[in-house]
Order: structure tokens, then sequence, then C-alpha cells
């Protein structure tokens, strides 16, 4: 139980700069570059190819820093982690005969980029709910709100970022159908809020490295079996069901949650176009179905 | 005369929290829920509905946030009146057997929310014009955009409002085609601007009670005769036949302002689909036009 | 060489107020009254048509106000501009047999005007630049931006603006594809920003000289051989197939550079429908062939 304490305070003592920060960089802009046609604009505008990966890379500290009326440029008054951003941005979308790419997409390595990229979610989540309690005491829902928004701006902003890109979809948006990685943030938003405000019987630590952990199981086990089927699924069905009166709870059974990754009505094992196209989170899936 | 002073000095003391907050938040709901799509987004995304109807109901809190500068989720630190939104929000869409929203349809219910929302605009405007004369001394378009932002708000971000609920109609926008209470709003933020920097030969107390009586009026009034006519159209044709050249006149004469209510040419008599649509304000109206 | 240090001194204190602010009002509410379907929105609706023409005059005020989480609304307390802005706005418009419209399309007036206009761009680019460096100590990149965003916030603002009038064009921004003025301020906000960071081996007021006689020289020539192209444009079929290996080298040597204002290719010779119309920037010109 000791080892367990010490090893929850080494992971929380983790610096995310560089190597988690730059996994970061690395999943979003090939999250990027794998919204159609993205590889157009970054042939007609690297300029406007640039802003929208930048979106991508520090959407969550843009949306924060507005809802909390603190300017939304200040992301880019730290110069290194723009370079770095900016390197892998021009790595992923330029490199001579798309090596750069075509390595990033092998599973193993896209794997590891994806479940370092999952850690840093889980200190965005804490800094926005730390940084929300220091600016408004006791206020839950606002703290709920900007850890949600630091760890998920990308996503929630996409709107935003595709007009950048000249592309506009009013009907698709992550609040009328939220990807997996929205719901987990907003989950992790809660929790760390429940714990921050002493309503959840953990310590800061300890959260840290159980959400941590979470978050990478599912994700890895997402891209493992291809599957973009989320683990809320059956809560959700369950809540909409009682309180809305909803009608996803056929489609929520049909589909099924991860638990059963082999279940006849997914046909997993038949050949699929490109893995990294099907590891894909939903939102990048939504996007293309909606074209 | 001394009564008069006396009734609106305790008029002017009156408490928005809670009935008439309340009814404020009655009042948008209800108005959020007759627009085209809504239900249809009540029963695919509680999520995004609620937040559509956050933004009826806060709107012109954060547009005039956005506008001064000042943190836009400050209207979530508020616990208290975001619990009474959402209960609100909850029973207009989804109590059983539609009762709530039944109740809330018929007519004489619906006079006394809608009056009491007109109500807390005064409340709106004063605020929202002592605010800015505390930050821009004697910036008098200042105050009259925050006077008008506060207490309008909910239809001059109706874009983004509808974007939450993926819909999106760029050809139309309440500075494009005013409400009647966004033009109401307007009025009222240069009558308050003008009584604050002295032009106007009134006491704030007695402005405060003469436009609420005006907008309980003619708000009535216009639920009453099922008329989405304004009363500023007499006005507007002459301004905008001598100052801008406009053709709007004869559509102006045509329509006939409330003061008629039961001229020839307005069938108000004839049997009509539903009292809740009829009533609603021009903007519901011309969003179902344009659909 | 002391007599060209005192004209560049005697240069830099140069007030803009009334005279180039003035011209800059004009000059952009030309180039709105230009845009298609404006002169429609001015009669259904000048409300809506004067908050358009304000976002072209004061829209690098209210972009960089945005940007460092200053109030947007801060323009409007500056009563003064406003009224001056608003009373060319009026006379563009809505002036009696459209005199003064006319008046502006005459050639030698309109290039006045756009060269004093350019003159105010290098004073937004300096005052952006100077403001950003006293908020965010040697952060070279917001320096840049917020230049950028005060001397062409008019242009990438433009879908927001468009928007206003009840249009919405989100294939074309200003990111996807820069115009000229766009473009030059981006070129110029670099220079400042070096400059002021003490990279570049020049005095402030001489760079002030050098780039207004830049802007104005290449607007005036652009003007008179009705031309679009872009003096950057070598440069950039460079720097495109060197880092980003674009395809647009072949059209950038078909439409050759403003050098050569009489190449064969160019019928600049050829009876044109408007000298308005024709020398206007190629963002308007964009604007057209996407309709």
């Amino acid at each position: 139980m000791e080892s367990l304490a010490e090893l929850s305070l080494q992971f929380s003592q983790l610096s995310m700069f560089p190597f988690f920060d730059v996994a970061h960089y690395w999943a979003s802009v090939m999250s990027a570059r794998e919204q159609p046609g993205a590889l157009d604009v970054a042939k007609r505008s690297p300029m406007a190819c640039w802003f929208s990966a930048m979106l991508y890379c520090f959407g969550g500290g843009i949306l924060s820093s507005i809802l909390l009326a603190e300017p939304p440029v200040s992301f880019l008054s730290n110069g290194t982690n723009i370079l770095l951003a900016s390197v892998v941005w021009y790595l992923v979308y330029y490199s001579s005969a798309d090596l750069f790419y075509s390595f990033s997409c092998i599973l193993p390595v896209r794997i590891i980029v994806s479940a370092m990229k999952e850690v840093t979610r889980t200190w965005k989540v804490l800094a926005g709910v730390t940084h929300a309690d220091s600016h408004y005491k006791d206020a839950w829902l606002v703290m709920i709100t900007i850890g949600w928004a630091r760890a998920a701006g990308g996503g929630l902003i996409s709107n935003f970022e595709q007009l950048v890109r000249g592309v506009w979809k009013p009907e698709s948006n992550e609040l009328l159908k939220m990807s997996f990685p929205v719901k987990v943030s907003l989950a992790g938003a809660v929790l760390f809020t429940l714990q921050k405000t002493q309503h959840l019987p953990i310590s800061r630590n300890n959260l840290m490295l159980v959400y941590t952990l979470f978050l990478i199981t599912i994700k890895v086990q997402m891209m493992l079996t291809r599957s973009s089927a989320s683990p809320f699924q059956p809560i959700e069905a369950v809540v909409g069901r009682l309180l809305f009166g909803c009608q996803q709870a056929e489609t929520g059974v049909k589909e099924k949650g991860p638990s059963t990754p082999d279940a006849k009505g997914k046909p997993s094992k038949q050949p699929e176009p490109s893995s990294a196209e099907k590891s894909e989170s939903a939102k990048s899936k939504g996007a293309k179905k909606s074209e």
C-alpha cells in the first residue's frame, strides 16, 4: 500500500515537457491530417494548415482562456512549445516521400503516441479545475467547464477549426454527438472537481493514477479492437431512457460495449482499408460520414 | 403625486429573485422549445438541448460579459440560478406526458409568465447601462450597447445558439431583421442611457415604472391580438424613408400598427392552429418562414 | 543624411487624426459598399449595414482587443471617431443621387484616399506591436499576431463581418487565400517586431518611412495598372516549392509580378466596366468570383 502511495506521488510529479507534450502534438496533428480535405488545404495554404494544426494542439488552452477572459493569444508566448508543435506539424505534413507520416501510422508507434497523449489529458483536466478554482471559489460548474474545456478544447471548437480550413458543418458538433475523448474529458473534469471539493474519498495523486490508467486502457483497447464504441454507452442508454425518454437504447444495445469486442455483430476480423483510418476517434468518423 | 413617487420607489426595490427570474427562464425555455427542430435535438442530445436553453436564459449576461472582456463562464458560478433554470428546462422538455408544457400553453398562464419576464427586461437594461457606466465614464454608445446586449442577448446571439443545435441560418440575424423584443430593448437602453447622462428629465424610478408598464402593455396586447406588428413601425417607416430611402414604407402601412388590432386586413378572429405558436415573437416567425 | 533623419522624425510625429483616420474610414466603407449584396442590405437594414461598415473601419481594433482579452466594445468609447466613421458611412451609402459615391469613384480621389489609408496601416502595425510588447515581454509571436490583427483585422474577420450582412462563405477566408493588404500587414508586423527586438539594424522612424513609402507605391501601382498581382508572389512561389511542395508555381509565373505591368498577358488597356470595381483589392475580387 505504501508503494502504491509512492508510485502515485512519483507519477503525479512526472513532467509533461518535453516528451508527453510532443506526443500530444504528434497525435493531434495526425488527427488533423486525417480530416477529409486537410491535405488539399496543406497544399493550397500552409498558413491555414498551420493555424488549424495549432488549434488542434492548443485548442483546449485557447477555449479555456476565452471562457475565463484571459488573452487567447497567450499560448503563442510559449515559444518553445510552439516551435515543437510546428516541427511536428511540418514533419507530419511535408516530410519528403511522406516518410514521417508512414512511420507514424505503424500501429505500435501510434499506440505509444496515443497512450502518451492520454497522460497529458489528466494533467490538463487537473490544471483546468485548479485554475478555475483559483478564480471562482466553490463554483463547481465553472470548475467542471474549465477542466473539460482544457482537456477537450480541440473537439469542442471543431466547428471553428473547420472554418479555418474552409469547411463548415453546422449539422455536427461535439455537443450534439460527443466523441469518446470529449466524453471522457467531461467525466474526468467531474471526478477531479468532486475530489477538489472533497466529495470523493480519494487522494489527488491516486485519482490521477487511476484516471490515467483508465484512459490508456480504454484508448489502447479501442485502437486494438478498432472499435469506437464507448464504455459509457450502457450508462448513457439507461440515463437517457429514465430521464429524457430517449430512444437511443436499441442502437446502444446493437452496437455493444467494448467489453465484448469480438461479438458476432462486429466484423472486426474483416480486412480493413487502413489501421490509421479505422482507429480514428468517433469524431473523425462522424466527419467522414457527414461528407 | 407623492403616492406615485412612493409606488415607483417600491417598484424599483422589487427583487427579481426568485419569482421573476423563474418567469424569465420559463418564457425563455418555452421560446427555445418552440424553435423548429428543438424537440428533435432534445431527444438526440440532452446536453446540446440544455446548453441551448441556457443560452436562451443567460444569453444577455454572456454577450455583455464578452463585450466587456469579463469571463463568459461567470454565469455558471451562480449555482442557484443555474439550478432553477435547469429545473424549468427539464420540466418544459421532459415532463411526463408533456403535462408541464401543455399547462404552460394555457393563455392566461402564458400571459402572466410573459408579463413577468418583461419586468426582468427593465432590470437587465438598467443593470447593463449602470455596469457599462462604471467601466467607461460618459461613453454613451458603450452604455447603450451593453444595456441592449444584457436585455436582448439571447436574440442577438441567435446564430450561435442555433449552431449548438446543429442549425445554421446565416441569411437571418437580429440585425438584419430585428424582432420586437430586440427593438424594445434597444429603445430601453437608449432611454436609460439618456436618463443616466441626465438628458432625460425623469427620475430613474419613474422611468423604470413607465418603461415596464409600456413593455407589459404591448406584450399582452400582442399576445391577445396575436399580432406581431411592432408599435415602432410608423416611426421606422418615416425614418427609413427620410434618411435611408427605404421602400419598406408600403409594407409598413399595410401591416398597420397594434393601435388598430381589429383592422380589416388582419383576420385575427379566424381560427388559429395554436395560441402558443401564434403569439410567438416575430423572431420565431421569421425562423419558421425561412425553413 | 541629416535631412532624412529629420524627415523620418517629422513623419513619425504625423497625427492620424482627423485626416488620415477619415481617409481610412472612407476607403473602408467604399470597400464595404462594393461587396456583392451590400447595397441590398443597406436598403433592408441600415442597422446591419452600419454595423458591417464599423467592422470594416474598426475590425483591427476589435480583433486585437479580443486576442488580448480587452473589451471589444472599447472602440465605441471614442465618440468622435465613431461619429466621423458614421458620417462617412452615411454619405457613401445614402447621399442623394449617389453623388458622394460617384465622386469617390473618380480615380484621382480614390488614389489619394487609398494612399492616405495605407499611411494609417503603418501606424496600426506599430501600435499593435508596441501594445503586445507591453503585455508580453519578448513574445515575438504575440507581437507579430497583434500587429497583424490591428492592421488587417477587417480582412481577418471577414467571415463574421459577412454574417452580419446575412452572407456566409465558409469556403473562403483570409488564411486560405490571403489578399494583398493582409499579406503586406503580416510582412509589416514581422518587420516592426524584428526592429523592436533589435534584430533589424534600422531606426523605428526610418522603418516607418520606408514601409509607408513601399505601401503607397505598391497600392498606387496596383490601382493604376488594375492588377491584383502581389509583389510577394515570386518569393511565395519559391518558398512554397522548396518547403511545402506547392504546385502554385506555374500560376505564379503566368500571372507575372507588378514589375511588368504592361506585359502582353495583361490587357490593361482594354475598356473596363468601372474603374472602381477593377481597382478593388484582390479580396473583393475573390469574393465576386466565389459567388
